[in-house]
């Protein structure tokens, strides 16, 4: 089978995207394995793969990780599916309906060439993060090693840890990191964030990812952070968030208000594989 | 500018293969960087460009490493060479003259589509791996944190430390590994091999090698482990060295002789990319 595909990324985090309309596409497990393999394959974090909605949506798309398993939405691919359906003439509208596992998302194009998300509802409960606390609280004093560090407790779908530092280019991310995401207030684990405030409306931003380790950027990481100062009145939307990689803006109204994630999505080469 | 390239590897060591004869190519070490990169770019251990040889030789090919820098010639670089310019057409010799950084090679295609490389005359005197030794002998004594390791030391152009082990799957390359690669009686470092034998033509290899750690497989390392054992009486050649990704096929007739390395290249995918 002749499979055609473009690689792309968001800020580093990167997809390799395959449109299931216009050619017919079957992909087993070991193929979708082959094709993310970076030395023996094409090389990606996850695939995307663009389909006809069966619904009243405009597209369907489905992403699966390198080990070849569907997984839900995904900040990064919802930007790269947008850029993709509009560059190839595939859509003309800016606000695109597209079914995915976890429901109907809405992603909408920007003036610029960047992709607007909807990342849903920030949640503060520790039971929903989950983490062990007695109560919701602003702030928590996590015990690493003997050491007492201050975090926020964020879940954005997944749990996430945030932590002020003076200069993220000097933050323990690799040290700490892996303790924090280890913690056994975390019994699902957590991603570790380290903010550095530039202003009141940008911060520079690392993230230790939950199974990961340190990533070149991290979308719901971005958000958490964001959300997390905001609270803490020490930020106010909309906040830009700085990576190594580049730029998100983050904007939240407040409390059960979905998070928007405005960021680059980027194609990089076209390609044809024999599978 | 536009680009074509076709991405192969040999044996998980993969390269991005340019054909600088039929498009011009003019590539910055920036964007060959940006080529190598795996999340940003195309992602290769190397790049290889395939350009008119400017003497009696049929091609002449350069090879680039992630980092921008042009190096010498590489074994699994070559054997991906001979196969792009014959699936492509470029030559019908079987038997190809290439000009390489250092010097006329002969690579040759065989007749089940693998490659036989010339890979140079072994080296074992301590002052030419370098390694720090009273006097050249079939096996050194390693002392590695208070624990005597015996190895035996080959030059293949790059330093190797051999060592025998009773099976490579729970062999602590990536422990002791680090440990050997640092010894102070290798001044330049070195290549840590562990080898067990199948059979006196047979033997699995891991290696962890200088600079990057545990790889998929490693030509040089091939050839040293195959040569140690011949010497050591134990191979005869030809010797296959059976890596997790596959097999190469070493011959050596002995002391002085050039060592002779047969093994696959593969095609994974076209493509084309905007620079």
């Amino acid at each position: 089978m002749k499979l055609k595909f473009t690689k792309m990324h968001g800020l580093g985090n990167d997809f390799v995207v395959i449109d299931g309309i216009n050619q017919s596409v079957s992909l087993s497990p070991e193929q979708l394995r082959q094709l993310a393999d970076r030395h023996l394959g094409i090389g990606c974090d996850q695939i995307l793969l663009v389909e006809t909605a069966e619904g009243r949506a405009d597209f369907r798309y489905r992403i699966f990780n390198a080990d070849g398993g569907e997984v839900e939405q995904c900040g990064n691919g919802a930007r790269c599916f947008v850029r993709y359906v509009h560059d190839r003439g595939m859509t003309s509208k800016n606000e695109i309906r597209v079914e995915t596992l976890s429901g109907v998302i809405m992603p909408r194009l920007e003036a610029n060439g960047d992709v607007t998300v909807n990342m849903g509802i920030p949640r503060f409960e520790p039971r929903e993060i989950p983490f062990i606390a007695e109560q919701r609280a602003p702030a928590y004093s996590l015990d690493i090693g003997g050491k007492e560090v201050e975090i926020s407790a964020v879940s954005m779908g997944n749990p996430h840890a945030v932590q002020w530092v003076p200069d993220v280019d000097h933050a323990p991310v690799l040290t700490e990191g892996p303790l924090i995401e280890h913690h056994a207030r975390f019994p699902q684990r957590v991603n570790a964030g380290y903010m550095q405030l530039v202003d009141r409306h940008h911060i520079r931003l690392r993230v230790y990812e939950r199974g990961a380790g340190e990533t070149l950027a991290c979308g719901t990481g971005a958000c958490a952070a964001a959300v997390a100062g905001i609270q803490h009145g020490l930020l106010e939307s909309p906040v830009k968030v700085s990576f190594g990689s580049g730029d998100l803006l983050i904007r939240w109204e407040g409390e059960n208000q979905p998070v928007w994630m405005t960021g680059p999505a980027v194609a990089v080469f076209d390609g044809e594989i024999n599978l």
